[in-house]
């Protein structure tokens, strides 16, 4: 960065928030994806004027501003691919207010969910998103990626929760969006064109969330199935059977063989395992709905069912699902974790089509996901070594998105467009919907400023 | 309308779907508001194509053009304000597609709410938004002004439910947004962005909507309170009690004065009555819930507390909230219906402002609503052959809008900004939001054929 604007941004944000040091900027080129590319610099803006003066100052230089929460993303959205300055938000950590009685949370960006997690608790209440990464990802990255979680099919994702957003434009000025209020039809519903939008049309500096009161009981049942055909049955069969569970997912063959030989799990190795949480306020009300799900897994040749009997036993019926993207992470140097959605009935013959795009392909693809809103994560391990495989995923990741295509579905359930499916947009969405994003965006954006090269908006 | 544009119509629509005959132009001169405005003229489009080549006529002869549904909106944005053409889609009204399995349907957007209803019971599932107007209301009617309805506390809105689009934009190109699959964060929510933008924007012509499994069991309570701020501490602290009911109605005491005088009914003439229905699928499951809202009324001083043991009961609690509307419409030769929308620790103060309005301004003024998502429906009787009730009126619905957004709220929970609204719209939008809006507008259409003069999009 040239000493000018060097000395500028520190003008604004203060000398302890920049830094162009050499260790800083590699820990700025990565985020959760494979992609990497090092800014120029970044900073820890303190307040919405902060983000706003820099703002004001890179549209007039014409310089790259790549917003960035924890970096969790996996599809390289807080890569700063054309340098520039990383705006790093994790310092406006602050929830604002809590109002049970509004049912809503006033939170700054760089919140993590967990700690809004933590705060809401006691109250019971929470925020149902619950992405996988919640731990360590902050709300901001959760509204600039529209994030969800294991509990979509019921709860739906972050977009159905957030009322109302403070942003900065990409020309510094400042505005709000949507309301307090739990509905509004005030006019264009800026909120959720902000929300997925990965930091290319402002900079969210404050989010209104709505919240929910938790439920207070789950039920847990398992069941294996010698073919996918049954699984993918008994799949559209509990959505016929008049009940939404608060968890459906299914993992595949490859997953269970790499979870046995890396745990002490011992699952049977068939094609495919369901495991379905149901949730309310009564036990009654979830064994009813359990017991729905296990009709259903009886008449579908089920190699196996198992009910969780106490909340240990349920806990340890969780454990293969979630240990998966850990088993898998470790197996070979590299892997790649997509998320394709489908319509819920495709979802079987989505599995069958990875499998066979592996095998064509000659790779390890393990994968699981939600089943209950059709989102499956194909992990491809790879060594990131070797040139041809690297070649060989890339081909089989195009592939793996035509198939979405083909099966009415989407490139990404939960992940987004990011670097790693920008070529790929054009596969899903038509050219007028394309010319009718990119005339937002540079309408929003006319310098393109913020986080240039994303979500294919400069085709 | 002249004799070229006329032909060049029918040669589009064919003869049997175009008119301008008098008596269909006086029709289309009105909607559920107090607004009209004749057009020059109106079509019946069978196709996309036909919306499309329409579309392309008048974005080069620059002659507006209305998109209109069952014209039930109460915000006037069905009225051809500026003349020109009136776009009746209630002809494309094919339900396309059912699939339980995928959870969606697709359809036309001349559906009536009730008869996709019709087609979803025997499946035991719905479409949750439930406007009031459902009987008679289009589907796009209800994308284009985002509607809601009773059950909006616990199910949300229409927003929640429309998956994906077909709109026609006013240059007459076609596309698609969203996706069959219950998630996608691939591109810009261009979805949402159609919500609720009141047929400014673009034509729908075809919606994929998520559908929900129907609850198998309700339970209904009923209490009455002597004074509001007990109603109010009641509804706050429902929310605190941990459960989300399916409907939490309010009513005021004009309205249960206008009840008693106009039924037999014979309700306590209280300060507010609170009415509350709890779902789910087991009785268990929903007598729970009731019981503790029940705890809630027993602790906030209820002159009297009802809970209906049979769905007759029920259905008999009911009536009094399901006749305001029709009671209170036939006291004067007219009405408003008004539908600001707070925080729901304000709804009290809410209504007790709008009992001070009443009396500032010498109105009859009787409210009700969905005190469970904020939203109250103040109904203003008056008479307007009298010019001085009239203005004051307009004096009152600008002091109700005021005293809607100093209690942190929004001008409309689910109405609609169309004309009744459009003037305060600065009210609650900053001017950088109104500035956003405006850009989006002529991004889309600059030559302002789509729905002129609504939402304030031209100031």
């Amino acid at each position: 960065m040239n000493e000018k604007i060097k000395q500028a941004l520190i003008d604004i944000v203060g000398a302890k928030n920049y830094t162009d040091d050499l260790i800083d900027m590699v820990s700025y080129s990565y985020d959760g994806s494979q992609h990497k590319h090092r800014p120029t610099c970044a900073v820890w803006p303190e307040t919405s004027q902060h983000v706003s003066e820099v703002l004001v100052l890179a549209n007039v230089e014409k310089i790259p501003v790549v917003p960035r929460g924890a970096g969790t993303g996996l599809s390289g959205m807080a890569i700063p691919v054309k340098g520039g300055i990383v705006l790093d938000l994790s310092h406006m950590n602050a929830i604002l207010k809590i109002s049970i009685e509004d049912r809503l949370a006033v939170v700054q960006p760089g919140v993590v969910y967990a700690d809004l997690e933590k705060v809401l608790l006691p109250h019971g209440f929470f925020f149902p998103p619950d992405p996988a990464s919640g731990t360590v990802a902050t709300l901001g990255g959760n509204v600039a990626t529209n994030a969800g979680g294991l509990k979509g099919a019921k709860y739906g994702t972050t977009r159905d929760y957030v009322l109302g957003l403070q942003v900065v434009l990409p020309d510094g000025r400042i505005m709000r969006t949507g309301s307090k209020a739990m509905k509004s039809v005030s006019g264009y519903d800026l909120t959720r064109l902000f929300v997925g939008s990965e930091g290319t049309l402002g900079v969210v500096t404050e989010i209104t969330l709505k919240i929910n009161p938790k439920p207070t009981a789950t039920s847990t049942a398992l069941a294996t199935f010698n073919n996918l055909d049954d699984a993918g049955q008994a799949i559209s069969q509990i959505m016929y059977s008049g009940i939404i569970p608060s968890a459906l997912e299914i993992l595949g063959r490859h997953t269970i063989l790499a979870i046995n030989q890396n745990t002490d799990l011992n699952l049977p190795e068939v094609d495919a395992m369901l495991l379905v949480e149901t949730d309310g306020y009564t036990q009654q009300e979830t064994d009813y709905q359990i017991q729905k799900v296990i009709e259903v897994f009886a008449k579908n040749n089920p190699r196996e069912i198992k009910q969780a009997q106490t909340e240990e036993e349920a806990q340890e019926l969780w454990i293969a699902r979630k240990s998966a993207y850990g088993v898998l992470a470790r197996i070979k140097t590299h892997f790649v974790l997509e998320d394709v959605t489908v319509p819920m009935a495709n979802i079987s013959n989505l599995l069958k089509g990875v499998e066979a795009i592996a095998e064509k392909h000659n790779l390890q693809i393990a994968s699981y996901g939600h089943a209950g809103d059709g989102n499956l994560h194909p992990q491809i391990l790879y060594d990131g070594y070797d040139p041809d495989e690297v070649q060989r995923v890339e081909t089989a990741c195009a592939d793996l998105f035509q198939l979405a295509i083909d099966l009415e579905g989407t490139l990404t359930g939960e992940h987004g467009i990011g670097l790693s499916k920008a070529s790929y947009m054009t596969l899903e969405h038509d050219p007028v919907a394309m010319d009718v994003m990119r005339t937002i965006k540079k309408g929003f954006d006319p310098n393109n400023i913020l986080n240039p090269g994303k979500m294919a908006l400069e085709g």
